[in-house]
């Protein structure tokens, strides 16, 4: 699909909040990660739903494909993921994704990334090395404050101007001191995955 | 727990929407029910799940148990179903719901129900005469214009009265002519429990 680059928000901009649900760390299997839709900061339009392995590598796939196969995918206009890593050490390259999607990324966390303690991390996981090349592939660290006296977020920005991104986090984070999609997709990937008594 | 009866209709009330997943009709298995915490028309505040059984008759007790068990339950003021029947033709008890929950059911179709219809269906089903007696008890059906020129939604009401639900009905249909508890219910509901490609 063909994009113009992405360089005004709109206040209704299509985004995909992207969260993984619950997993056993450390173990075999799969865990689900949830994408929820959102226009702008307020409308909730939609959801879509993929697996991943613990601690795999199919991640950029996955979700690249469950992005790609939604009926919202016209519609989007950005990706926002909960950081780099999912269900454990399964690493999103964003710029593969930005490539396959065609549309921009921004990986957002509360706390700034610990590079030294994800390093260690990766030393007890196969292809260590290509994971950790995708870590420090995803761009700078820029602090975001989305609302005045709140505590600072942290993003990494590829396929759009930093000052396009940081507009787009602000103006979305309208309940929390983080964009509404990826607020609840946390609360349904955390909601709904785990296992029924 | 004791709670006083709903006279007034703030604006951030508290309500959980409830809609049933995917199944495949006159099939042995469960189903998946998942309810959606709002605040009034605007906030999504969470989500809850459970699973009953396709054409079962334990509707009412699961969706009472989920909701008491939720974390949200002490912040609630009312309960809005799509409808008084899921996974087929398993039947919400409104009265038994409301009396388990202490919480008002407000139970929403976007077609009048055609009783005549349910009647004949659940001649082919086991507790026929149990589940018309539930079906029959939910009160009179109500005709709702939740927005000037839109279509009409029709609800049945139990333990508040029907001017309070209406007004709780029209003022938290922010984005279509249902409420957005429902509404997004039956996005996740639809969008998350179909099997995965």
């Amino acid at each position: 699909m063909e994009r113009k680059q992405l360089r005004s928000v709109k206040p209704e901009i299509r985004i995909v909040g992207i969260d993984d649900g619950f997993f056993v760390p450390h173990t075999q299997g799969k865990c689900d990660i949830i994408g929820v839709v959102f226009r702008g900061g307020y409308w909730f339009d939609g959801v879509m739903r993929t697996q991943i392995e613990i601690d795999g590598i199919d991640a950029t796939m996955k979700i690249a494909d469950m992005i790609k196969n939604s009926s919202h995918y016209g519609q989007l206009r950005i990706i926002m993921l909960d950081g780099v890593t999912f269900a454990g050490f399964n690493v999103v390259d964003t710029l593969k994704l930005f490539e396959i999607t065609a549309l921009p990324v921004i990986a957002i966390t509360r706390k700034k990334p610990d590079f030294d303690d994800i390093r260690r991390a990766l030393e007890n996981l196969p292809f260590t090395e290509e994971r950790w090349r995708i870590i420090k592939n995803a761009n700078k660290i820029v602090r975001v404050v989305t609302h005045h006296g709140e505590e600072a977020v942290f993003m990494q920005v590829t396929g759009v101007e930093v000052g396009v991104a940081r507009k787009i986090v602000k103006s979305t984070a309208t309940r929390s001191n983080v964009p509404e999609a990826l607020r609840v997709a946390h609360l349904i990937a955390s909601g709904l995955t785990t296992p029924l008594m």
